[in-house]
């Protein structure tokens, strides 16, 4: 018994640990491990900063986009990651990612998030993944760029086709 | 007994009708499926053409990228999805991807593509998926290309960082 509670305490610690070590934004928000290895919905390209993106998804956010289900379900995640470009060394035609910029999530939980369409903001900018924002309302300026896609559920992307 | 080679017959005419379904290039290579579910590697913008891409990769391409491990390990498949682009039309500053223009697969078996550096490349075009090519050499137009790139195994994409 006295190793069981042993072995929790330390399960338990670590993961305060773990958790206590990830960037986290002013509304609460940590960085989540492992987003580059979900799914891609579109790529994307800012010829005005220079950046291409790529937005993923989880499970639940690539269901949702492949069924067109609106509003997104509580528990949806996207992640949107920025690099800035540079040519191919060896095929000056095509611009490939050069240097991190910036990773962005948008995390569905219609009570949670209610104030801000039911969607969590973070924004980790840098190799160093510094969270952005000074204090909560940092949120209102994510929510604002995004109110024009109300109708869509506050989200910009569209998955374009992948035929089969 | 009866019933058993019943059910062996449907599972290998049913395979067979699938098989048959799907479009293939002259050197053999079928549409693999399911690509869209794939993880990714990076996406890139092709300027000169208009067109924004990713790279995907099955399980084997994510592992051997994440190891630096060249030359890729036979079974590796890698694809490459490529969209015209348009500007978004909510925010006209991000291009997003707007038609299909094709996918293309590199297949790593060093000892069947041996004669294109242990690749075998395919391509379909537009959203019918056309196979390209007219005779199994098409496949060195495709290898020329990539020869620049031998070092990294015939592979042009890079992953980039993905901080975490």
């Amino acid at each position: 018994m006295k190793r069981y509670l042993m072995l929790v305490a330390i399960l338990l610690l670590s993961g305060v640990a773990a958790a206590t070590e990830l960037p986290t934004t002013p509304n609460g928000i940590s960085l989540i491990k492992g987003y580059g290895s979900w799914k891609i919905i579109s790529p994307s390209h800012r010829p005005d900063k220079d950046q291409l993106r790529v937005i993923l998804g989880n499970d639940l956010a690539m269901a949702a986009m492949a069924g067109g289900i609106r509003p997104f379900p509580d528990g949806t995640v996207m992640a949107k990651v920025a690099w800035t470009t540079r040519k191919h060394p060896n095929f000056p035609a095509a611009m490939e990612p050069d240097r991190f910029v910036q990773v962005e999530f948008m995390i569905k939980d219609a009570k949670k998030y209610g104030a801000t369409g039911g969607w969590g903001f973070a924004r980790f900018v840098g190799p160093e993944l510094k969270p952005y924002g000074k204090e909560p309302g940092f949120v209102q300026e994510c929510f604002g760029c995004h109110t024009p896609v109300k109708e869509n559920d506050y989200v910009f992307t569209h998955r374009p086709a992948f035929p089969q």
